[in-house]
């Protein structure tokens, strides 16, 4: 190994255990002594790769959207088209914000961003986009009901995925998630798609 | 003003404050010394009516209830059934959301519900009854799809309006509220009603 990849597994152990602390108790909640002592580091050793919690939010934020690419391109391999990629991909989604911490940590953040000293990138509105893609793609094969405003579809789809992790998260700890994903897609589906695309 | 409304009032400005701060910076960054800061007062004057923070988060989070006692009951004036008045329900509860500061604290207050060392009502429980019954309705004039499971329904219409406030939150401080419960509505209708009750 070299020093730098050292150093990089060393930086990736910090961003991991702070995403654990901030997915557990928040941002406010979490303090540097937190991460170290569950590190076994020194605060030098972590000050060595961060100058602040604020720094490691940011982190956590921007590695957050590191774990749609694999969903994303998974995807693409299963032939599927339109809502129907989309809904592949929810179920995906659904597991990593179960199970990934990074995007636990993420989700949690956001909502304290206004405590963290640091422009942590906008949530919501890449996903927005992709979904409006794939609701193109649905309106391309004939597949949607007329006269849908596609962007606020979209924005829709995306807030009612949102709320269903959430809710679940509240009240069950995403343990029911994938048969709510079920249903969110079942009023869906017959929502915005015409009745002999169903 | 006899000395006992007069304790009422201070015990009201007392949780609307502490509610104003929770909304604002959340349970865990907003102090007690924060609350009499901005009442004026001296901590021992709140001490005489809470003992701690976690019991005014508690006394918020109880009063976030009675926000929808008085919206049910206009509902039931508007002469509406079933998923009409759910949804005339519905804006009105969007306003609370976005303008009622204890409705806003106590949204805070359950996220953080881990930091507080109090039981905090569940969420979204009575929410979902309540759906349940104006779906039940909808069933009864024959108004609904076949074959939905109401409470799963019911579940999901909560999900999808807390989604929507939440990413309207997060993306606009909900100022687009309004026109993102219409496409909301829009598309569950259309998922929910039968081809001839639409």
């Amino acid at each position: 190994m070299t020093d730098s990849s050292i150093a990089l597994s060393t930086r990736d152990r910090i961003i991991t255990t702070a995403a654990a602390l901030f997915a557990e108790r928040g941002y406010m909640a979490t303090s540097i002594g937190d991460i170290t002592k569950d590190l076994g580091l020194t605060r030098g050793a972590l000050y060595f790769h961060f100058t602040s919690k604020a720094e490691l939010a940011l982190e956590v934020a921007n590695k957050y959207f590191e774990a749609w690419g694999p969903i994303l391109e998974a995807a693409e391999q299963e032939g599927l088209r339109g809502l129907d990629t989309l809904r592949w991909i929810s179920y995906r989604v659904g597991v990593a914000y179960r199970e990934d911490v990074v995007v636990r940590a993420a989700v949690r953040l956001w909502r304290e961003s206004t405590e963290i000293e640091a422009d942590l990138p906008a949530p919501f509105v890449g996903w927005i986009q992709t979904t409006e893609r794939y609701l193109e793609e649905e309106l391309a094969d004939g597949r949607l009901v007329e006269g849908l405003d596609l962007q606020k579809v979209a924005w829709q789809i995306v807030a009612s995925f949102f709320g269903t992790q959430d809710v679940s998260n509240q009240l069950e700890q995403r343990r029911d998630l994938e048969q709510r994903i079920d249903t969110m897609w079942e009023i869906i589906l017959r929502g915005v798609r015409s009745p002999d695309a169903r």
